[in-house]
């Protein structure tokens, strides 16, 4: 059995697995692949209606959002938020506390003036900037909930006047937030909400159309909301992973439900960590990652011959990013606890014979 | 047994959807599924790799062509070529032969000047314009190989002393062409490449950057290109369907194999057509698309009594686009001979006790 600790595409429910290969021999006994049934057809209509509901409940959402599912990733989302929030002449407030929210930074400045609010690039993204003033009279405030890359985390949401727009990419659906706060909300799924290929907008209709810019039909959300997310033909088998992994959320009861699961698994791998001087934790206490932990060695060497033996005791995904270096474990919320439990025994096993 | 004659998502070969599903389980004997593999490990590197080099070979390519698999479908590309290939005070010229071109014609005036060479609007798009000259000043000629809705073809390629750029979705790999007479060839997966969730654009680099517009990052060919479409997580599900059903194709023999298959089939389809007075043909009969074959009855009560009777007998996707009406049958790369005569069989069948 292989503990797939990814950052993205990363582990889904096993469930899901299962019941996506059954759907592409043979689509709910369509005696049809669910690869090749057409996208306007009741088939797929109901797939998008439950997914939509469905995510819809599990954020609990005001009847005043809608919610789409879009081509291109949240690195399309960078410049689409600006080109469709932000007039030419107008001021957006963008926080800057990692690799993600920097590529945000410098696309909404093709499209207006950009105000960065407080960075943390000072100390390598290595906490989340404190204290910093939201200007009433920008046009929104950008931030990135969780920084998968650096392992630091917002934990509460920040006081704006404004309308607030986030980066939910990596902890989304993972604990509970008041999701209504925002204005806008988009995620990459290839986290927590399915596979690799389709990526979620959350937005309230009424901010939409301030910017008075022509824009391309498919990067105009008001389109996409009129068509449901049709515009075009959508990514059929990824919006169905969607949905297989969001029913599994809510049978697991929810976000709520998930939220203590994933302390547990947070608190177990920070505890080791900081119990094993071998191992070093390169974010502050107070932001660090309930969903991507980040740690490091003194000794390259021996950060070498853990990954080895990671490697040997089939753990995937475990080197760090190569910004950060040393290692990176991701507990997204279909990552068992054994798993955890795994890779925390190796690491006591390793530092007991390495120190 | 279905037969399947979507118009896209359509049919992809039955070994394509076992080897799918098989991959979700466990690709290749990893122990993971291919849902949950990073984008860049050397696995799915491997993927790419393969899946761009067996298309090169497939159509054949220069080493000068490129070769991009892209989020947002073909309708991204309506937007996304003039914003890279066209200069605001530029223009571009356009054949409008039917609702796909038309959209593209639509997103081209946002980002320059329009030229439109020649339209069948004027009978509904059921023929191709001919004779209509191609300005030598202009930045490029845009048109469609195919028409998926209106079922013209557009059989030889046009001459051109301008910079050639095609929306090949729905015929791109169902007959030779000389692909590198084209700038630029761009087309959604889901017909004959793949399945819905990624696009391809096949470019040539030269042609790239003379629009002197600042581009988002993901909108810029040239970025995707420095970074082998991997400038962000790719869909990498939709990816290696794209590679098993290539992989398929070669094993058919190719693309000039495949084409005699396909005209065996739109023979055996068009002539019954032909043969039986009750259906009607609704495309000029030089301009018949081998993949999308659209004809009507006079009776819209008989229509609704055969389109009953093939979902009785398991045939899928027969009804007419809502813009033509009666019946069109997609007759794609993967869609057997057998499929064929099983309709034609009903249609025969069905004239036969009706006329």
């Amino acid at each position: 059995m292989k503990h797939n600790f990814n950052a993205g595409p990363s582990i889904l429910p096993r469930e899901v697995f299962e019941e996506a290969s059954r759907a592409i021999l043979d689509y709910n006994g369509t005696g049809l692949s669910i690869l090749e049934i057409g996208h306007r057809t009741p088939l797929f209509e109901a797939v998008m209606f439950e997914t939509v509901e469905l995510l819809k409940d599990l954020m609990q959402l005001d009847s005043g959002k809608e919610v789409l599912f879009l081509h291109g990733g949240a690195s399309t989302q960078f410049f689409q938020v600006p080109m469709n929030l932000l007039a030419e002449t107008g001021t957006a407030a963008y926080l800057d506390c990692g690799v993600w929210g920097t590529k945000a930074i410098k696309e909404a400045k093709l499209f207006g003036n950009v105000e960065v609010v407080a960075s943390s690039k000072d100390r390598n993204y290595m906490y989340i900037p404190k204290g910093f003033e939201i200007p009433s009279n920008a046009t929104y405030f950008h931030y990135t909930t969780n920084n998968t890359i650096e392992g630091t985390q917002m934990h509460a949401i920040p006081d704006s006047k404004i309308p607030l727009v986030a980066d939910m990419s990596s902890d989304i659906l993972s604990r509970v937030m008041d999701f209504n706060r925002f204005s806008l909300i988009y995620a990459g799924a290839q986290k927590n909400i399915g596979a690799a290929g389709v990526n979620i907008v959350v937005v309230d209709k009424d901010i939409l159309g301030g910017s008075n810019r022509k824009l391309p039909s498919m990067m105009d959300y008001r389109q996409h909301i009129e068509n449901g997310s049709m515009l075009n033909t959508p990514p059929v088998f990824a919006i169905y992973v969607c949905l297989l992994t969001l029913r599994w959320l809510k049978r697991q009861g929810g976000v709520s439900a998930i939220e203590k699961m994933n302390r547990e698994k947070s608190s177990l791998l920070y505890g080791t960590i900081d119990s094993l001087p071998l191992f070093k934790p390169t974010v502050d206490r107070e932001d660090r990652s309930h969903m991507n932990v980040v740690f490091v060695m003194e000794d390259p060497e021996k950060e070498k011959l853990f990954l080895d033996l990671c490697k040997k005791e089939g753990m995937v995904g475990v080197k760090g990013h190569r910004n950060v270096g040393g290692f990176r474990i991701s507990l997204y919320n279909a990552l068992p606890l054994e798993s955890v439990k795994a890779i925390t025994d190796l690491m006591r096993h390793f530092a007991a014979s390495h120190s």
